[in-house]
């Protein structure tokens, strides 16, 4: 086989076709069942654009109601999974917390494999349900707080600040959060989701998908590497730093963090619009520092690298301003695209072929097995 | 984008270079870091196997005895592990089980993307020497027996049997069960291999990586299909009645169970090794019986289409003989293939790469946000 054959990282290389959304990298642009994600983070919320995701088009105002109502429905966890959560939350980082609690929610179910195509949906739209409520339990537990229930009387975003903080928030914060959440809903074939369809490619139940697509999100090189932009930015201290600071880093070779995307050759229209959520949200002098200072780094990336912000750049200045606990940047990610991937396996479900590609063997041959006494 | 550029499935798509194992599937060969699999099984064990897959060659004398001795020590689990299992095993199927527990385990290391290689290779040998001990202590707690605790003075397979079954198996028995895992041990880009070596590509942690091909491995397109093989060879009941029932399901279009593979366009070597097992296995006549019935289903497929049984077709008829839960059949594979999947996310790790693919796009587009109550 021919080493150009080979099509290492897969990039460019297409894989599938997909109604979900669509990333168009060099125009900057990215659209879900065809609306454009200016759009929905404007104008809709997260428990529209979550429908709109798993059923292809926007609900009526007696759909919404529905979605909303089961949404508040399935927030409850079993006294079971609590139990589970209680006994390994404290000592770990959310991600493994709610991969953990995820998988542990399927030993509930007898075998998820049998279930109908409906069954399946109304798992994943419970899943959707549960993820902001095991963040907020997992946070709360980890930090020796008590537990705080769902509110029924609040919607999805206003509910996890609620469980999280243990107050309500504001407007705007809710906002702000419903907005990270819908900019997160899908992302086309990501690493994670397509880590998701490969585990539904070989019909395996919807837990074990979605879990292999929170495996995937984990890494740094994903995304949700907000965490390391904030401390990035603090580093800076102030806004007449922050060149000194990127033409250090750059001269070093080392890494900017919240610069550049594998397929985004321009603007990252989800930076774009949490850039316009953060200005908005730095109301006092401090924030409005810190946002100087992503505006700098900005500048100064464009500038020297021709690199523009991706998603995780504007979503650290946005949490900053929330007063989020960074430690949470990627589990945020996760229930954003909670409804993408959920979306993604059923799509692979619906039209399934085993995804299994080849590789490439340079390593020996030819070897004959020696007894252990005579090697 | 032109569909034809579409690689759906990815069949045929060379995505990698690997050094650790071949599948020639137009020879039906398969070597592991350059030794052929029937020279492995006939002459090796499974800790030997381990230590090649991971180490690149065969150990020493004294290297093994240092890795037997680590993998014993390996095989206890925390109390808090232990809790967790005895919460969620009860309703559970074998693989959720596998994959919470796995998880639940990570939940005591600070934060695995953090350690050194050594360490993080380290885990790896744990987590291999752990997969069977979990899957022991699943079948009791799920039949309602009391846990019986690892025995150092035993090998790896004989010590899995002796905590699943509470009872020493005899060396045919501890050979056949040792050969089943070094056959499974590793397999190139199999779907579920290739799902941890992308989850392993954002830098995810090693239990995560893990966890993707676990997760992957589950669904019945991918292997482990022993249990749905064993029903079949059961319902034929007599080597006369096989014919028969083949000639019906494929007149139906119906799947016979356990032939044909992706990438084997001849006779699956692991399946010849161990159809060879199951013949010295089975002493009964009634075990003789079922041997022969596999036999003729084997003979009419080879006959009227050309496909070949793979590694799950005599797996089910050697762990008929062996008297194995076939309930645990895709978690035997789990346990055979785990030093498999942990060389691949190893070579990940030291020559990475981001697997990020694209797909094309073939949804809605343009469309415009309309409100709610306009719809």
């Amino acid at each position: 086989m021919k080493a150009e054959e080979v099509k290492v990282g897969l990039a460019g290389v297409t894989v599938a076709s997909s109604k979900i959304s669509d990333v168009r990298g060099e125009e900057g642009k990215l659209i879900y069942r065809g609306y454009s994600i200016e759009d929905l983070a404007e104008n809709s919320n997260f428990e529209e654009t979550a429908y709109l995701l798993l059923y292809w088009r926007l609900p009526s105002e007696k759909e919404l109601k529905e979605f909303k109502k089961k949404l508040v429905s399935f927030r409850r966890l079993s006294p079971n999974v609590i139990k589970g959560m209680k006994l390994f939350c404290k000592g770990t980082t959310p991600m493994e917390a709610l991969r953990t609690t995820v998988s542990s929610i399927s030993c509930g179910i007898p075998d998820a494999r049998k279930l109908s195509k409906e069954e399946t949906l109304n798992l994943g739209i419970s899943l959707i349900a549960k993820f902001p409520v095991i963040i907020a339990n997992y946070y709360r537990l980890k930090h020796g707080k008590s537990l705080v229930k769902p509110n029924p009387a609040l919607g999805y975003a206003e509910n996890f600040l609620w469980m999280l903080w243990g107050k309500k928030p504001t407007a705007i914060q809710t906002k702000s959060m419903d907005m990270d959440f819908v900019l997160h809903g899908d992302h086309s074939f990501n690493a994670s989701t397509f880590a998701a369809r490969i585990a539904a490619s070989t019909m395996s139940d919807i837990f074990s998908a979605l879990l292999a697509g929170i495996c995937t999100l984990r890494g740094p090189l994903h995304g949700g590497a907000a965490q390391e932009v904030f401390e990035m930015l603090k580093k800076i201290k102030k806004p007449e730093a922050a060149e000194k600071y990127v033409l250090e880093r750059l001269a070093k070779h080392e890494k900017v963090m919240g610069f550049g995307h594998r397929v985004y050759k321009t603007y990252d229209p989800r930076a774009r619009v949490l850039k316009k959520m953060a200005e908005k949200l730095c109301t006092d002098e401090k924030d409005k520092k810190f946002f100087r200072i992503a505006l700098k780094v900005e500048e100064i990336m464009i500038r020297e690298k021709n690199l523009y912000p991706n998603v995780d750049f504007y979503s650290a200045v946005v949490y900053h301003s929330l007063k989020m606990p960074l430690e949470i940047d990627t589990p945020i990610f996760a229930i954003g695209r909670c409804p993408g991937y959920i979306a993604h396996i059923i799509e692979q479900y619906d039209d399934n072929k085993l995804i299994r590609p080849l590789a490439e063997y340079t390593g020996e041959v030819d070897l004959k097995y020696v007894p252990v006494h005579l090697r």
